[in-house]
């Protein structure tokens, strides 16, 4: 299987990026993680990209905040999916500032833009890419939703339990 | 190959939506096109996404305006990755609105969100995705992106000649 | 009397949907409560509003935070007034997200949006609509209304007293 | 049948709540139609909502602009459900201060709030309010709804032969 | 000397708003404080103001948050000046709400707004005024400038004491 | 009777400023209009405003774009009320930043902050300002009043006959 | 003197670009104009700013649009002042992603922004920085002051003229 | 060595401005520290700024909140460059009002605006103007950025030990 790369631009960034990590490994997906900043590990950042596709690697996925370029100078050097992360600062605007650094890509490099901190979905986003032609990994996205979907309606019945009656 | 599948939520939507169609068309990607709405046709835009990996579709692209629902309605019933284009409506806020009602999915259904009127750019995500495992598809991209680069750097010889004499 | 439908998306949304319950009890109006998303259980959640009117339903409150789709969701598959309560989310932008996802519906299928959290004004909408045929249930509002008032006026005389000896 | 009240603030609000009126002539739904500002006529849009109840009405539609207080003066002087259109203005923001200003309303109070310039959507959500307790109207909004869901369809036909051929 | 009207619309407004009475005081400028609430006691406010003039008023603060109707309304039944405060509400945008609700006052009605939470500044906005024909009161708002620059300096001081050495 | 000064950042702010002045003249309040820029000119605004009381001034408009220092800046130089008009400029954010710029000032100093371009609002606020202590003035503003309450009834009574028969 | 880089993401940057290039040549500054995409030819963008120090340059102008990455990205590979012009896009938010993506720097790495679309002040900061230790450029732009100060008392005059008969 | 003002607008911007104080210690750049409110002291402030040039020094770091002038007002009786630092309030909106009211200048007056609270690069930014033309400054921040790259590129080796096993 393809692996999966997950950068983030600063180790500030662990504790919500952990839960991507976390979601390949319930997936069993390869993964490898880096910390390379946009900024001021930029050679770092480009290698990773520029040499991802050849290195076994199937997907990307770059987590940053504030003028969150990280995902974006990762997509301009593979044509790789790449998958941002807009990461909420403590500083500023709750990460409108990382969104809109993230999401706002012009045309001819796209970044597959998740929610503010939704380093879930970010792994979820590319356990899908890689599951597009893996039937056994589509298989277990299934079997997620559908746990997922048992969640809420055990919540559900307990909520029918407390009020309903 | 996989195909794409392109759904719109009004053909209002189909000026700025053509450009991935167009996109789709110059590398050869098979797609199909319809105009579902996930409000007023929330049957037939279940139908289509339930049923897309069966169908041979290996990515969806959504795009829809204003309460932007279409994108996250079709995740919800497939695990297929799924872009949505945030559209600009004439109404109100640039596609401000658009782009949260697409973007800030909860945890569990992912959509890989691009630039509001992005339309290209999910054609290229879309693309991408099918290459990963298709390196005829890949060299292409790379192809898109040396004329790119291309076109840039013709734009700053013109600009150098102006400029800088 | 018809009843209340109280849907939220998430077993998190309690805290603040507590207090819609509670006011649909003071005025002793039948409800049920449900936790059905929009993207995680879309079938139970489309059963509830396609039924809702035949199962004896007046009204459907229906609250979701980030990307909400859950009141729209619902008005998609009835014709049955739906009032939306946008969430706030810690995550980001102090619930904009969940207000523009709620409010922003296109033509044809109205949302009735109160407040950010707003969800003892969600409960008296409701209750308001139930009493456009039922001048007991108006009564009653005009009773809280009273009440009201008069918390105002007390709360006046005391600061009167503080501030204009 | 219950009457249905469309306020507005200001003359230049018509090129868009004409939508409203005209929608609520398609469904034969008694109305009338009101210019008081919040500001400009406090009393006359007092004395509208202090007396629509007695005086025959079952939902009041309020239309303002800019810091638009008139849904919610109307909604302190009555306990029949207020419906309260933001007017995007030309000169701020489009229309951002509108809806701040219609939907955040302090608990005790609701405005069922629909989207930007959202004229459409507010004679819906009344008649809807209105067919709670009208199985004929109730049937015309379903009819409306499959209408609505054809000409999508129609349009999706006219796309497939354009595009999938 | 012309009487200061404070309104708030709510007893959770004292906080700040009691800076607000502790500044006039300090400039021992009559006043009266008053809980009205533009939704819940609409007539009492609407007395307040529609007799402030003959009962002695000059000036009226109003503050309010969320959907900030009062001063909006304190001004639409009265010609003396009325400074807004606009509150910020611990639910939603930091105020933005009631910044926008209280200042994008149509033409005709003006409302004098000062910063989110500004209760200082609207008691000396309020001064100002009264202090526009009455000298001695404009000599006390010369002396607290003066002081307010001599904090600073001293501030300073003590700064460059830590800094420059 | 006390002047007003009305001065602008820019001669391009003149189309909106205008109207202002006309609202003045209509009232035959006193008047005199300066293009002073706080960082182009900051001299002659800090002149204006360090000698308006004793150059016989009771109010201050000021108008400005952008970083809209101009209101601030000439508020520091005086215990005058001074009234800011938030300027729209072509390039960003319609007049937000303006607005923030204005109505933001720090605790000290006051700026009564109209709507964003709210020129006729701004010379209203001013004559009631200064009609604090001349009953004539008042009584101009309160027939201004009337007549806008004809308007907007007179538009009223043609939208009942227009739509009402 | 050392010389100005100005470099721009896209040809469609020219129109606003010029006035920096127009006010360079004004001072006589010596300037090289180029266009280079931080995602397009990352390659180019990054030699001409790892060298830039060693050919000559003091400062370096980036202008770009949405998600502005090309100022942030020069910066990260030199140590000289990299001003950077956030673009207005036509496509969204009047240029509020620019401008984020552009001003909110991490640490380490600054970007020294100016207003959107501010390309006349760009090239005037350059100069500024140029000028630090050179008296002659100083004078120069100590000249321009006064030249734009003139220009408003000009503008002054004439409305005074026109208003203050 | 051309020395570095840096100003601030109230002693309660100090444990923000304290790290680019810090920061000016490292380099060893020659700096002196002031608070001075472009709204309180306005007379010092112009002092500052109208002589700083002649007063030895080569750029003036501003720091204020809310409507953030005093980099402005700085910036307008000086032509040294003036870098403004937008403070967070706790008030409102993360800092946007400063950030709106420092970058948003008009032509003529430049101000080099950092992210919110950005005081490190604040600092960082001074000393590149400074090194433009002092080679041995510019080689101490190129092993400022060669020391940030390592800690980047130790934290990444941290995280790979962890993640990547």
């Amino acid at each position: 299987m393809k692996k999966v790369a997950v950068v983030m631009g600063s180790a500030s960034d662990l504790p919500v990026v952990e839960k991507a990590i976390k979601t390949l490994r319930e997936f069993d997906v390869p993964h490898e993680v880096h910390i390379y900043s946009a900024h001021r590990t930029p050679e770092e950042a480009h290698a990773l990209s520029a040499n991802a596709r050849k290195n076994g690697f199937g997907v990307i996925i770059a987590a940053a905040g504030m003028a969150a370029h990280l995902a974006g100078s990762v997509a301009a050097n593979t044509t790789l999916p790449v998958i941002g992360i807009p990461m909420k600062s403590t500083t500023f605007s709750n990460g409108l500032d990382a969104l809109l650094s993230t999401v706002q890509m012009p045309s001819g490099i796209p970044v597959a833009t998740v929610a503010v901190d939704g380093a879930v979905n970010a792994a979820l986003l590319a356990i899908e890419i890689l599951a597009v032609s893996d039937d056994a990994l589509a298989e277990k996205l299934a079997e997620k939703r559908a746990a997922d979907t048992k969640k809420v309606l055990a919540a559900n019945a307990e909520a029918e339990e407390t009020y309903n009656r």
